[in-house]
């Protein structure tokens, strides 16, 4: 391989020729030979991006950075955006816990890179440089946290948040065309009183609504930026206003409604934003969990099941049993569920982890976020695309387990208290009969009052 | 002991003869010896008589239940809430999932007990009859489920949050008064630009601040009651209008803001709402756990540790080590921490187990959410007692080691550069010199530009 | 309330005049409001029972103890063992993480109580101290997770593994009882190829196996003493050989084989042997909840569940459907898992957070331990003894179910080809046919082929 | 994209005309885009193409598949161990929880590629069949969680425990060297009484010793394969002798020591070797973070920190300030270990989730746990090469710590008791003096008497 020399305030590096990275980006991929090469998520280094290219405008406009310089490095964030230099950024997540050598990945790349714009070479010193021009007025510290937010807020609001709602809007339409489908209820897994199969789905819709409903209360606390804090919270090596501007740039470059962060300490040190979203991310996994083990349960069979509902069929479901067909998307979603509810430990632990002026579990954190946002809005994509929009009622079955179910005597709790109406199904139970039957030999009503009164179709509007 | 014989509609059993348990609560008893008795959290029993009190005035003023009986119920729950019948609810957590028994063990309690209160004898048919009275217009399903969030709703704003402010107020007042004490910062763990004690506290506050903002955002979903649902969320056997009525009730009862749940479907079959509060205890659980540790860094020592604070000295700190004080309410402090992150896996993973109608973890939920709750609530005020409101600053400690940090040469990166500024603190760093005497060394700057320049008190402020 | 002046190195405090307990306690009592009050768990004081009599012992062995106060420190230790004193410890598990004040709660109550014993009044200063006495040769540092192991070891080889033991026995039975019942199998809750109950049994027995080989792998990690290392490991303050010696005593009288800790650093710094057998325990969990899973869905029901198997009818199920029946052991068996799975969590954080020479995370670590283990024991107990031993196959239904399946196709693989056998199950499922039918429909096949070829009783014993 | 037609029993999918995959594969690629394409361990992919070729030797042993087929068979297995068909598994984790689709992805490979091999053309039908040849006596149920088993054991034993026995070799050099340094105690983060550096030292050896032994412990269990158990774990379709059979060929191919599972239906519907290895994997995981924290507090500073140990400078630190150096290895290291933790509650959560006859949440388990097994093996090499082999104490620091702590007081309780012991040392803390200073001060003992009696190099060896 051709090499070149780089060097930073340590000494000389050899660097791989062709690539823009510098001294510390090749320090760190020597040092940290952990996992497979360059999973730092490529979602962070866009994030820092766009926040590099703000930062260079508002260096510009407080005046401490040329014009000149700030189009050069915003004309690199660029590049990075359109995806042209996905091979520039080769560190691992499990480097430095602040991120620093991805922080100077970023400016090494944007320094390089802008030198060569402009018609240098590689290996040349560049009118940039990564640490005075392209970090100017910033910290590893402050915009590591920075693009850890950029990341987790974008894909959240257009990954995780569109996923989940094109789901409970299918679930919706289901719970309004099953709405008078009469069913046998199941408590303890055990036979209970009836309701409508578009009753059960409408707790599935309350479900995501309640999911939704946290996740974006967390994102007010998301929406905050470090960035002006650099290196310990204080701003040191800032111009005044620079933070509420810097955050007003990133605003408008993403579209989103970033602000800066009232306390900077906090930010740095801290990572209760991260745990707050992600939080609500577990919540989502506990429904959406439900929800899918519900509807396998409800599906199964074909002949030995419950089979109250077909899913559809995707794929040959075994390769020895010929003509097996099984849940196989919600059996995605139930393992994307398990990896996110694992996920919030990591999270939470490290978020506990802070010391000082520094949380230093930083990479661990967004690589957890980002993994069980883009999960879980993927996996409700899929699971909606592939089986929930194809559920359709299995009618016959439907009404064959609510007809012989015993727990239709509970709508004789009020005409013949509960005791006599217990003696009805037990009896029933024990000698495999039906309820109308042993109510009428054990005298306790007639064959008109029992057909006036046990009505599955009576029992499941109590509420309306 | 003496027994006397009550009868369910599985036969009779043989129960204490003092207690005004009846035979299901019996069978309870017997069936399930797992950990302590009575570990059912007496906080549940306390809701119970709350939601049957309100039962029996809704169902009183809907016409399904008389006066009479309405009054005699009432009469029981308050003694119950005077914790006058303390020892009648022997049952565990670890019962059925419904908590079936439990609710059984009330009516039970409060129709034998009514038959005593009217002059009657234990043993004797009570007037007031356990399910087709007290529990008129009810299920284990729905009643377990309020229940749940009535003690847990109550334990959070009466316990949690006050404690949490209690203790974001004195660290607030800490964090005025150390406003102008500068300080070394620390990021990973190493010597980095100053700050003032102020602003270092000032992070801790903004920490309990989000977490209380979570918190409360969470309310809204616990305040939701499953009432009128009964067996499978469809209302049956309920009379027009109970299930917002009976929750006008409660909220009068309790003086808390309680309302019927929308769906009942959801309320019963996941317990979402538990989930979410307590992922936003487990935030506040971490911002502690922070707090807790740095407090106890800073004040390490007395003379080889960090030392820049001093807490309170509130017991020898050693069976063999005379003299020595240990930071003791930080221990209590995160390990409370430390079981609440347990404690949210363990709550997570129940709420991924419902299966159709209902959630069949509902005792384990209560469990974990009240302890966690008081838990939290109890250590921040006895965290702020004996440690938060004594901290003192160390003030030469604190001066004699911003005084010494080679990080001050940072304030020189706008004047030199970076790499000049960081030949400057390597080299004092190998010499064991100051800054100051390898700046002029290294002839970079001049003693006057140095004492310019480097000033730690005005390297705290850039944010302002 | 009456009291008396205590005093230790801090000062005086005023204690409940009947009570042994002195100065330490009481501060610890009053400093640590947090939850109810005596939370330590009883085994943790009876540890140290044994382990200070043990001391006493060697203490005076090895000639730094009087024979006089030997007996008098072991007289009250027995006293505590026979639940004599059991009041006397009122302290919180949310104390110093070091359990100091608990190690002196012990050592002042048999200081004072020796006194009494001995003739004197309390508040007289006792000829025992509980220092340099009771305390001799060690410190709260190693006495704490002495007791740790000592009560863990007991409770797990005392009432975990027999309870594991006595299900498995009953599983096992069952598992031969039920060998040539043959049933269809479930794969993706699908429908599969047959097997027996029998063989469905077995895998619970051997995964019970396992969990048992896997806690008895942990336990020689478990059965090391820290006692003997004092402050920091050293050792400090001990005579020649007592480590090894107060090791023996407490096996002696334990009964237990403990030995102690070849290195005393790791075992004050670090509690890996609970995170080891913590984490066997877990799996044990793990186990049981699948276990304790199938075995309700098996028995769900009656009508419109899957039916194959009868559990134990044990409480009346419900308190609005009469009649109604539930899987409720099962359901507090795996309420039991899901907190042992929230314990691990707790058990694990805290273990990586010690710091330096001590951990300090002791009384939540045992806290956790204790509950998992005694839990898993007792549930065992109780899961066995209400609902294994009572569960029987529920033959007609079990045959009908396997009679109709359609994966009984898969036998045909061998003859005519996955394709076309998956051609014959498809068809057969399309038109709500036999495979038969559809076999001989199809030209595949001729029924005498069929009936030679697809016999269920064939279909389970590829493994003999 | 030029593509080319296949099918399966559900008929006919379009595939890239380049591919070697078939219908099956291509389904699943198109049915769950969730996530990186390609997430399947490549692991898991080698393990297949062991236990494939292990099946055709197996199955041309036993008579039922020809020597061609076989020899077919195993040439592509043979290519796909050399890395040569990489591009050939597109399929992701998040599929079948059975793993289904990527059995049938390397069924379809091995049959399509097998065809190329012997001069026909992709798209023509294959002499081997995928699944009547390739997955002959096989079933994804079985094949899976073999694969599992191979690839999770061969990580540990081929990347994680060399990592760790290098780790533990060195940090062992170092207790060896270290081992007459005296230095200050810290427990509860406070001064307590000395020991040496190597003694402290020595415990990071033992928790690691412990460690490998309690994953060594496991892996009896892991050693254990499903193979042979094909649908359900009877062994349907499969030759007598074959389980046991083609373990041996497995343990021939991969030179490790597998066998066949005793009970199969454990070994499809649990997990719980899984559970078990990476619970110890999880208890390794704490006790490296008690390792890489203590170091990197023991290495803070350099001015303002404990700075008893220097430990590598690998980078430059910080983004601002210039010439800071962090240790960067241990955060890694640490962050490593948070994830291990999360990991293990995903792993424990879905091993509890097996239904019936199967478990299906086999692809995230296997996911998780290589991930584990890779990084722990990774940063354990990590850290070692680029931290601990070069860690050196900082000899003046440590005299300076030890020799000004109040906790050497502890010497004099075996002299003149805790009580007197302590008012030195308060009295000294109090004055900010010498403990000598006060002990004559206060009469208690004379100079001479203080300089035998207090030494710490005397203080650190009561064990010995």
């Amino acid at each position: 391989m051709n090499l070149r020399t780089e060097h930073d305030t340590m000494g000389d590096v050899q660097v791989p020729a062709d690539k823009f990275w510098g001294a510390q980006t090749e320090r760190s991929r020597n040092n940290f030979k952990i996992g497979e090469e360059a999973s730092m998520p490529k979602e962070i280094i866009e994030a820092f991006a766009y926040l590099k290219k703000a930062a260079a405008f508002t260096n510009a406009e407080l005046g401490v950075l040329s014009i000149e310089k700030r189009d050069a490095i915003a004309k690199v964030c660029d590049e990075i955006l359109e995806g042209k230099l996905a091979d520039q950024f080769p560190l691992v997540i499990w480097q430095t816990g602040s991120g620093t050598q991805s922080n100077m990945n970023v400016n090494e790349v944007i320094s390089n890179k802008s030198h060569v714009n402009s018609g240098g070479k590689l290996g040349e010193k560049a009118e940039v440089h990564p640490n005075d021009d392209v970090n100017k007025s910033q910290s590893s510290n402050d915009t590591f946290p920075t693009a850890m937010h950029i990341a987790a807020y974008k894909k959240v609001v257009e990954t995780t948040i569109p996923g989940v709602e094109k789901l409970r809007a299918t679930l919706h339409e289901k719970a309004t065309a099953f709405k008078s489908i009469v069913k046998i209820g199941r408590t303890h897994l055990m036979d209970a009183t009836p309701l409508t199969l578009g009753q059960e789905f409408s707790g599935y819709v309350a479900q995501l609504d309640y999911a939704l409903k946290a996740i974006k209360n967390t994102l007010e606390h998301l929406h905050e930026l470090a960035l002006g804090g650099t290196a310990v919270g204080t701003g040191l090596n800032t111009p005044k206003g620079y933070d509420v501007l810097v955050a007003k740039y990133i605003a408008d470059f993403t579209g989103l409604p970033f602000e800066t962060a009232p306390n900077k300490f906090e930010a740095l040190a801290a990572h209760d934003a991260i745990v707050e979203t992600h939080g609500a991310l577990k919540q989502l996994a506990v429904s959406l969990y439900k929800i899918a083990q519900d509807i396998r349960f409800l599906a199964s069979g074909p002949r030995s099941g419950i089979g109250e509902i077909h899913i559809p069929e995707n794929e040959p479901g075994s390769s020895i049993m010929p003509g097996k067909v099984n849940p196989t998307q919600n059996e995605a979603l139930t393992m994307v569920c398990a990896q996110v509810l694992g996920n919030d430990v990591t999270i939470s632990f490290a978020g506990t982890q802070g010391n000082y002026e520094l949380n230093v579990f930083k990479p661990v954190m967004a690589y957890n976020f980002l993994q069980s946002a883009q999960l879980l809005g993927d996996a409700c994509v899929s699971f909606n695309d592939h089986c929930a929009v194809g559920i359709e009622p299995n009618l016959p079955r439907i009404k064959e387990l609510v007809d012989k179910s015993l727990m239709l005597v509970t709508a004789l709790n009020t005409h013949i208290g509960y005791e006599n109406a217990a003696k009805i199904a037990k009896t029933a139970h024990k000698n495999g009969t039906t309820l109308k039957e042993e109510a009428i030999n054990l005298g306790l009503l007639t064959a008109e009052q029992f057909d006036e009164w046990v009505k599955p179709e009576d029992m499941v509007g109590g509420l309306k």
